[in-house]
């Protein structure tokens, strides 16, 4: 493929090959890219997000594809807008980029970028292309909209509330042990090929994470409207940590309800981990954790790919989580506690 | 002074740190920092602009301190904000920070922050905080607000219109050039002392540049609407360009009206380069460049820390910088042609 320089087409050019194809079809948006800033007309609430990625501690463009990373890039930020019950609307990128990428490099990053936004729908409005000394660096905001009444903070949670998961977890964890661990084989002996055909889907949730658009989509459908919600990127015991401190209520967590994976409890069985571990604190699934009044159970019920995973308890009772055996055990951020005899992690 | 390894804190009690003392008074902002997205209602129209700050690139931590990078990061994305013509509102703040930087490094960069925020009038409404692998990179997002026919584009400058330009220019590269200078020495030298004192206003105009926000605020005392408009970041040339390749007209530029403050003209001589050139061709002076109708001189005259430097012409005749000596060059991006001569910069 052929390569070009950045510095030989320049900050303004190398904008022009990257935004030329855009074509706003969002009639709210009066100008997008080209200008000192973009202008948009909104009669919504609106939403703000945004997430820094760093080469070297987000992702590594050993094993991670630049389509697979700008696609990420986007989602993790829209992610965080359907977190908030909203829906996103556009979105602004900054690359910070060293001279050892060329601009087909920076044009495949685009490429994931762009289908993220037309699988989101999503435009992207602006941005800034400079720079940097060492690594690549991803920054997006995200806007989002939706009507007042229909936002959905991490506060909220009444003690009786279900706790909700969409999708599974742990997955996005073992899908970059998986890569990480093929990468040391590779840094040994480059002629061993990758041995990762076993596990697709793993690579998926770590490559290709999805927002979760389509579940707020159900939600609006069928009328759900949780009381607190937050995106799992952290990991489920984090997660509930931020519900548990925003909505002043504990949670008790069953372990035997976590939506887990067949390929996943496969992979941690092969690493000798638990899986469970692998779901409280491997973080990166982006589903969304949320609380629904106890009466909307058939509602949850009907819209399928959600899972009750445990409930709302007092404060004073704090958070917990019941394990297959019965046993509770004090929930942390890292999960750690539940498992103190597990330290292969 | 005490340092916390930012490493101790984690990144959850660091944001704590950064944010505790935000307090929004801003009534649209339904939800600031601490959920997954910050929540607005908003009636204008939306502005959104975003730039992103590397080290090493962008700044140069051995003579920037920290408070200064954090204020200069917000102000130049306030100037993009004031460079449609629209008052900023709200900012995000992401940072990547290398293990190098203590809690009380970042804590300093954001009271830069905090400053530029209370003198913009404008509301950190989220933001991202990572671990970067080199050097500090600071993205910021700045959305601003104002009445559709109130915004000004690049586009819109006619033939015959007046090209203006607030404050001074060059300063701020000479700034830079002498922050540079001493650097050297230093590093040759360090028991020299930086020899500074002779040119505060060229070292603020680089450390400490403000947005014209009250050259917006005089425009609509003074129902002065510009045709055209951006800011001066890349230096007046590489401006002039944008706005003629937007507006779709070409534009005489004339040499003695640039104004220049005393302090660049003594430094440029000292520095045996044309100050004339720095204006061109320096950049980061964040004054506001626009156009005009011819009419509406007498306005401009009575707002002050304006001045006409040139007026639009057909595209079809070019842009051209008309010398003190009455020679007509034409102007390119960087400023060279006009000063084939000099190579010293």
């Amino acid at each position: 493929m052929h390569r070009t320089d950045i510095s030989s087409l320049g900050e303004f050019k190398l904008i022009e090959r990257l935004t030329d194809k855009i074509i706003y079809t969002d009639k709210t948006i009066l100008k997008g890219v080209g200008d000192d800033s973009a202008v948009i007309t909104n009669s919504f609430c609106m939403l703000v997000t945004t997430d820094m990625l760093t080469e070297g501690i987000h992702f590594d463009l050993t094993y991670v594809p630049l389509k697979h990373l700008g696609y990420k890039a986007v989602a993790v930020n829209v992610s965080d807008i359907c977190a908030m019950n909203a829906l996103p609307k556009f979105i602004t990128v900054s690359i910070g980029i060293s001279n050892r990428f060329s601009v087909e490099a920076i044009e495949e990053l685009y490429e994931g970028i762009h289908a993220a936004c037309q699988k989101y729908n999503v435009s992207l409005i602006g941005g800034d292309t400079c720079s940097s000394k060492s690594g690549l660096v991803i920054n997006i905001t995200c806007i989002g909209e939706q009507l007042q009444e229909k936002i959905v903070y991490r506060k909220g949670a009444n003690v009786g509330d279900l706790l909700c998961v969409t999708g599974d977890l742990g997955a996005a964890y073992l899908g970059l042990q998986l890569l990480e661990r093929e990468k040391q084989v590779y840094l040994e002996d480059p002629n061993m090929q990758p041995n990762l055909l076993h596990a697709p889907y793993l690579l998926q949730r770590q490559l290709k994470p999805e927002a979760r658009i389509d579940v707020i989509t159900q939600f609006a459908n069928n009328e759900i409207l949780p009381t607190s919600m937050i995106d799992v990127s952290d990991g489920l015991s984090s997660e509930i940590l931020h519900l548990s401190k925003h909505s002043n209520v504990g949670f008790n967590l069953l372990e035997d309800r976590i939506p887990i994976h067949d390929e996943c409890k496969q992979q941690a069985f092969e690493f000798g981990i638990d899986a469970t571990l692998c779901a409280m604190s491997g973080g990166e699934d982006y589903e969304l954790l949320f609380t629904i009044p106890a009466a909307e159970y058939n509602k949850i019920m009907l819209a399928g790919d959600i899972s009750v995973i445990g409930q709302a308890v007092t404060m004073a009772e704090g958070n917990h989580l019941i394990t297959k055996s019965g046993n509770k055990h004090p929930l942390s951020a890292l999960g750690w506690n539940a498992f103190s005899g597990t330290d292969n992690l």
